[in-house]
C-alpha cells in the first residue's frame, strides 16, 4: 500500500504502536499482544502503556496516553469495558490516528454497553481516528510483523507471510480462518477481525485490501452488513483490481425462513439480497469454510483461467466419470479433445480413453515418461484453458514423485498460463515443491473441479470490459412520487412514462363505452374493475378475461358493476378498464422492494407455481444493466418456459431484459421514496414482440406508512 | 465370516493360495502378489507356479496347475491374457475352489477379449468354481493377512486392520479407496476389486461382506449393475444385518442428458433408477469420494443416533451459524434446548447463547472446566441424539488438549449413547486418543454435520419395524395382458380390476346417449373421442373440459366427431368417453417404465410444467410399499401442492400412496409383459375424497415390438 494518506494507513503501516494495558505476563490478553509486537520483527516503536508498572517485558511503560514520548499511529484498547470510553477519549485527544479495541462488553452485551460504543463512536466521527473493534480480536499486517492481537492460537500456529487479505466480522473466525490458511500451506498479507464494528467495518477493509499491491486474493467472513454503499464501493474496487473475493456470509437459514412466507415481498429476505450482490459483483460465496479455504488457495496461486474450457486427466476412468460430473455439475464445458490430439494420445497410450476426460490408464504410472509427453500433448494443442490431472496414489510414492516432479516442472515452465490442479493423495512433503513448480494440489477431485469453476468465475467477471454494463437510461422529467398509493392506472402510467412496455387499455364509464375501447383495441380484451378499495379484484370476481366480441363486453361490463356493488358497496367504482386480452406471453413478475440495508431490490421470477410454490426467484439490487438482466432470467429455474419449452415460441427474452433493467433504473432514481413495486402479470411475447405490463401498483414509502 | 459353505468362502478364507505366474522379482506383478502373501502373516499354504523356476522367492515352485501338492482353495491367475482361458480350465480340472485374475485385455478391449471372458465365465459357471475378475486388482482379507493383490501402492500405505468392508469394480479406485481410509486413520477387513466381474460382481460382495461379522460398515463404488436380483438381494441382507452401505455409484451426467428430453419415459434414466433403488433400500449415495470416507467414517464407529435431534455446540458463534444452515440443509431437526437445559447453561456462561446452537464464546476455553460442565447438562438433559462440537483450533494447542481428553473421555463413558463429531483443526496426532475415547474427528463442520445427517438416515432405515412395508396387494385372477397395445378403456378398465381407483365414465356412441351419460354422472362432464388410431387427442381437439348441460353435450359430442373425421378421415372411431369433469383435483402423473436391469421402475411427478420444464419426479423399483410411496410423494419439489399451497385444500396423500403402492404391485405382477403404462393424469381430491386416474394407456412389451 502506498497511499499513505489513506485512512486506514494508520491502522495497518503504524510507524509506532502503544498498547494501552500492556502486561508484563506474556500469556494474559496485555502481555501476549505486547510481546508479538516486540518478537516479530515489528520495526517501528511499540510503547508499553500500564498505570501500575514502569517497565514492561524489559521495556519502559508509561502510566498513561497522556504520557506517550512520541506520536503515536495506532493505540491497541487493553483496558476493562468501563474504562473504554475514557480512554477512547484520551487517545483522541493525544492525537492517536487509530485504536483497535479488544474490550468485550459492548453492544453484544446490552443496551448499557450499546450506549457506551455509541460514545465510542461519536469520538471516532469527531476526531477522525479510525476505530476497530471493539469486542475483536485484532488485526495484523503479516509483512511487517505487525501483530496486534491477542490470541494465544498464533503461538501454537503462526501465520506466514502471503498474498491472501483476510477480513472476518467474528473474532473467533478469523483467528479459526488464519489458522486453516496456514494449515493449508499459505501465507497471509493483511488480517482483520472488525468485531461489533463501530466505525471500521468489513467492506472498509475489503476496500483497503484489494487496493494493497501485494494482496492478490481476498477471503472474509461475514454476518452482516449496515452500510450499502461502502459495501458496493468494496466489491466495486476489488472488481476494478482484478482482486478475487471468497466470501462466508453465514445465515442462509433465514431464506428459509422467509421462503416460506406466500406473498412474494417476503422473498426478499435480507440473505437472499446479500445473494444477489455477490453475484451482481462476481464475488465467489461458499457456505463451507472448507471451500473458502479451497478458492482462496486456488486463487492465490493468481492464474485465472483464459476461457471455461477445463480438461480432465485421470489414471482411473471411476474417478474421470466423478469429475465430468462434477464438471457438469457446475457448469463447466468438459469439451472434446481435438481430432489430432486424440490420435496423438491414442498413439501413445493405445487403451486410453482419449475424448476428455482422457483416462491414461495405469500405464501412465507404470512408465512416468508418459506423463510429460501425455500432458505436452493436450498442453500444445488442446486448446484447454485449464487442467485437473488425477495422479491417485502417485503422491504418497516418493520414489515415483521423484520421478514425476523434473518433468511436470518442465512442462509447467514451457505452459504457464492455464491453472492446472493436481488431485489424489499426497504426502504432506511432497505438495510445496509441486506447489513452488506452479501447481496446485487440492486432493479431493470435485473440490479441484469446483475450484476451477470458481476460478472461471473470477475471470468472466474481471474479463468484462469496462465493468458491468450501465442500466437503461430513463427518460428525463419524471414526476416525483405521490404520498398516496397509486391506483393500477397510475401506477401503469407512470412505468410507461418510464419506458417500461404496458398493455394498451381504456378507462370507461360505461358498457357502450367499454364495447367501442374493445372494438378499438381489438378483440379478445379482459375487463377489470377499477376502485382504490379494491385490492385483490380477481378474487371478488373483477376481472374478465378472453371476451371475444362487443356483447360480451357489454354483458361483462354490467355483470362487473353489479358483483362489484354487491361484494363491496361502498367501494368508490373509477370505471372499467378495457385492454387487449393477450394469450401468447409467458407470465412472469418483476417486483421491487426496499431492503432496510441495501434500498431497492429488483426481483425476477415467472408466474403461477414458480414464485408461489418454488419461490423461484431471483433478485439484484437496483440499478444494472442489460447484461446483468440477462444473468438473472437465466437463473430461474422456470427459464427453459422462455426459451420455448413445451412447444412454444422463445420468448422476447431481450424485451425482458430491457425491462429489468430500466425498471432497476426506475427503481434506483425512486429509491428515497419507493416502497414497493409489483408488475404481475408481465408478459413476454415471442421472439420479436416484445412484452408488456399487464398490471401494476406502486406503493411510495409515504403511503406505507414509512416515510 | 462362519458359514464356511458360502461359495464366496474360498476367496475371502483360503487355505491354500497358488499364484499362478509367481515372480522371483518381488517388485513385479507376480512377485509382489507372491511377496505380499508370505510377508503379512496369511497362515495359509502359499503355492507358486513358474513354467522357468523351480523355486520363488526361497520357495520350491512348480510348473503348471496340475503338477500342485495339495488342494487349493484359491488360484491367482497372473498371466498373459491369451493363455487366461487355458488356466481358467487347467485350474477347474484341478479342482481349485476360487480363482482372481489379475490379467486384462478382455471384454474391456475388444470383441475377441470378450470372447475369451465369455470362455471363462462359462468356465465358472460349469465347474461352480468363483471368479474375481479379469482386469481387477484383486481382494483381500486384512485381518488374516490374506493379500491376494499386485498393487504396488500397498508397500507406501499398507491398509491396517479395521471393520470397513471395501469393494470397488474398479481396480484403480479400489486401491485408491483403501488409501483414502488408510488416510483417515481406518482400518480394513475385507476389500475386493471386481473388473470386468465374469462372474463375482460388486452386489456378491455386498452380500458376503454383510454377513461377515467383523465388518461394520460397506464402503463401494460401482459403475453399473447387470444383476437386479444380486443387486436387492445383497442391499436386503446388508439392511437386515443393520451394516450401512456408503456407495458411490458414477455416472450422473447421463441424468443430464436424459432429462433433457422432453418426453416422460426418457426420464427413466438408469441412473435415476439406481438413485431411486438406493433410497429404496437405505444405502446412502455419495457423489464425492470426501464425503464416501466421511460416511464410512462416522458409520465404522458403529453408533447410530436414535433419533434425528441434534445439538450443535461451539466456541464460535459464526460457525454455530453455519453448522445451523447446513442442518438445515441437511433436513437435520436441531431443536432448542429444553428451558432448564438453558437456564443450568446460562448459569455456567452468563454471556453464552444457549439455545442450540450453543455458542459456549471463548471463555469455554479460558477455563476448560466448564466443558466437562457445559457437555454434562446438554448430554444428561438435553434428550439429543447426536451432537457436533466445534472447537475451532484447540485441537493444536497440545496444552489445551492434555487438559481436555480426560474430561472428555470420562463424559463419553457416562454417556457412551449419541454420536459426538468433533470439528475443528486438530494436529494429527491429538486425532487418534480421541478416537479411542469414542469421538468422531471431522474438521469441517459442514461434513460433520453431512456426516450425521447421513447417520440419522441409516438409523431410520435400520429402525422400521421388521423392515420395509409390503405392497398393497393385488386382487387375485387378473388376467394376462394381451399382446395388442391397449386401448384408454381397456387400460382404465384393467386398472380399476387391479383396484386403483379410476374415474367413472362412459363410452357413447350418440350424442343422446352422451347426454344421457352425463346427466347420469353429474355435470360438467368430459368428452373425449375413443380411437385406437389417434394416440394424441387433445392436440387434435379430441377432448372437451367442463361441459355443463345437456345441450353442451349434444353439442360437443357432434362437434368432436365432425372435427376427428376431417382430422383423421381413416381413424375407426370408437365412440366418445363421458366422464365427470373434475376441478378439485391436483394434477400427478403415476408411470411405469421398464429398465433393462432393473425392471419395473414406478414414476411420480406433479402434472404440467413440474414433470415437463422441471424434471421434478421420483422413481422406485417395483414393489413397494405405501411407506415408500408417501417418501416418493414427498421428495417432489412440487409437494407443497399437495399439502395445500395457494389457498388450496391439503390433497388426499393416503390415497395417491395407496395408489403408487397397488401400481408398483401391479408392475411387479406384469413385470415380464409390461412394457411402459402411464396414469396422466391421476386426480388427487381433497383429503378423504380420494383420486382419481382419468387417462391411462398399457402398453404390452409385445406390442412395442420389445417381446
Amino acid at each position: 500500500m502506498d497511499d499513505a494518506s489513506h485512512p486506514l494507513h494508520p491502522l495497518f503501516h503504524p510507524r509506532s504502536v502503544a498498547v494501552i494495558g500492556a502486561s508484563a505476563d506474556p500469556h494474559k490478553i496485555g502481555g501476549r499482544t505486547f510481546r508479538y509486537l516486540k518478537t516479530h520483527g515489528f520495526p517501528g516503536e511499540v510503547y508499553p502503556i500500564n498505570s501500575r508498572a514502569s517497565e514492561i517485558q524489559g521495556v519502559p511503560a508509561v502510566a498513561t496516553v497522556a504520557e506517550l514520548p512520541g506520536p503515536v499511529d495506532l493505540g491497541i484498547v487493553i483496558v476493562p469495558a468501563a474504562g473504554v470510553p475514557d480512554t477512547v477519549e484520551a487517545c483522541a485527544e493525544r492525537g492517536l490516528r487509530s485504536l483497535v479495541i479488544f474490550s468485550s462488553g459492548f453492544a453484544e452485551m446490552d443496551a448499557e454497553g450499546g450506549k457506551a460504543q455509541e460514545r465510542i463512536g461519536a469520538i471516532a466521527r469527531a476526531s477522525g481516528m479510525r476505530i476497530v473493534g471493539p469486542n475483536c480480536i485484532g488485526i495484523m499486517n503479516v509483512l511487517t510483523g505487525m501483530w496486534a492481537t491477542f490470541t494465544g492460537s498464533f503461538d501454537y500456529l503462526p501465520p506466514i507471510e502471503g498474498s491472501v487479505g483476510l477480513i472476518s466480522q467474528s473474532g473467533a473466525f478469523g483467528v479459526y480462518g488464519s489458522l486453516c490458511v496456514r494449515a493449508r500451506g499459505m501465507g497471509l498479507r493483511l488480517w482483520a477481525t472488525t468485531g461489533n464494528e463501530v466505525d471500521v467495518d468489513v467492506a472498509d477493509c475489503l476496500a483497503y485490501f484489494a487496493q494493497d499491491e501485494g494482496t492478490n486474493v481476498l477471503m472474509a467472513y461475514m454476518e452482516g452488513c449496515k452500510d450499502r454503499d461502502r459495501l458496493v464501493h468494496a466489491l466495486e474496487l476489488a472488481r476494478a483490481a482484478h482482486k478475487p473475493i471468497v466470501m462466508l456470509k453465514v445465515g442462509r437459514s433465514e431464506v428459509g425462513a422467509r421462503a416460506a412466507a406466500s406473498h412474494t415481498a417476503s422473498l426478499v429476505g435480507s440473505d437472499a439480497v446479500y445473494d444477489a450482490i455477490f453475484r451482481q459483483y462476481g464475488v465467489h460465496r461458499v457456505h463451507t469454510i472448507e471451500s473458502l479455504v479451497d478458492v482462496t488457495y486456488a486463487a492465490a496461486q493468481g492464474r485465472l483461467p483464459a476461457g471455461e474450457r477445463v480438461a480432465l486427466v485421470t489414471v482411473s476412468g471411476g474417478v474421470g466419470v466423478i469429475m465430468a460430473d462434477a464438471a457438469e455439475e457446475a457448469g463447466l464445458p468438459v469439451p472434446e479433445m481435438p481430432a489430432p490430439v486424440q490420435a496423438k494420445l491414442k498413439a501413445l497410450i493405445p487403451y486410453a480413453a482419449v475424448r476428455n476426460p482422457v483416462d491414461t490408464t495405469a500405464q501412465f504410472l507404470n512408465d512416468l515418461s508418459l506423463v510429460q509427453a501425455n500432458l505436452e500433448i493436450i498442453l500444445a494443442e488442446g486448446g484447454y484453458d485449464a487442467l485437473v490431472i488425477f495422479l491417485s496414489s502417485v503422491g504418497v510414492n516418493s520414489r515415483q514423485m521423484a520421478e514425476l516432479r523434473p518433468p511436470l516442472a518442465e512442462l509447467r515452465r514451457r505452459y504457464p498460463v492455464p491453472p492446472i490442479i493436481l488431485s489424489g493423495t499426497f504426502s504432506p512433503e511432497q505438495v510445496p515443491p509441486l506447489e513452488e513448480a506452479g501447481f496446485l494440489v487440492l486432493e479431493d477431485p470435485n473440490r479441484a473441479v469446483a475450484a476451477i469453476a470458481a476460478l472461471v468465475r473470477f475471470a468472466r467477471t474481471f474479463g468484462a470490459e469496462g465493468g458491468a454494463a450501465p442500466p437503461s437510461p430513463l427518460p428525463a422529467g419524471l414526476p416525483p412520487l405521490p404520498r398516496h398509493a397509486l391506483s393500477e392506472v397510475e401506477s401503469k402510467g407512470l412505468l410507461a412514462a418510464a419506458g417500461l412496455p404496458v398493455v394498451a387499455e381504456r378507462l370507461t364509464a360505461s358498457a357502450e363505452e367499454a364495447a367501442a375501447a374493445a372494438a378499438a383495441l381489438g378483440f379478445p380484451v379482459a375487463l377489470k374493475i377499477v376502485s382504490k378499495d379494491i385490492p385483490h379484484k380477481s378474487e371478488m370476481g373483477g376481472v374478465l378475461l378472453g371476451l371475444g366480441d362487443a356483447a360480451a363486453v357489454r354483458k361483462g361490463f354490467a355483470g362487473l358493476m353489479a358483483r362489484t356493488r354487491a361484494a363491496a358497496p361502498k367501494a368508490r367504482i373509477e370505471g372499467v378498464l378495457v385492454s387487449p386480452f393477450i394469450t401468447d406471453g409467458v407470465e412472469t413478475i418483476l417486483g421491487v422492494q426496499r431492503d432496510p440495508v441495501f434500498g431497492p431490490v429488483v426481483m425476477f421470477g415467472l408466474g403461477g407455481i414458480f414464485v408461489e410454490v418454488l419461490q423461484d426467484v431471483t433478485l439484484r439490487i437496483a440499478p444494472f444493466g442489460e447484461d446483468e438482466a440477462h444473468a438473472m432470467i437465466r437463473e430461474v429455474k422456470g427459464f427453459p418456459l422462455l426459451r420455448g419449452a413445451r412447444g412454444r415460441p422463445p420468448a422476447d427474452i431481450d424485451a425482458l431484459a430491457r425491462a429489468l433493467s430500466l425498471l432497476s433504473a426506475f427503481a434506483a432514481a425512486y429509491a428515497d421514496t419507493l416502497e414497493t413495486l409489483d408488475i404481475n402479470p408481465f408478459l413476454v411475447r415471442p421472439e420479436g414482440q416484445g412484452a408488456v405490463a399487464v398490471d401494476a401498483l406502486i406503493v411510495p414509502r409515504a403511503a406505507a406508512g414509512k416515510g
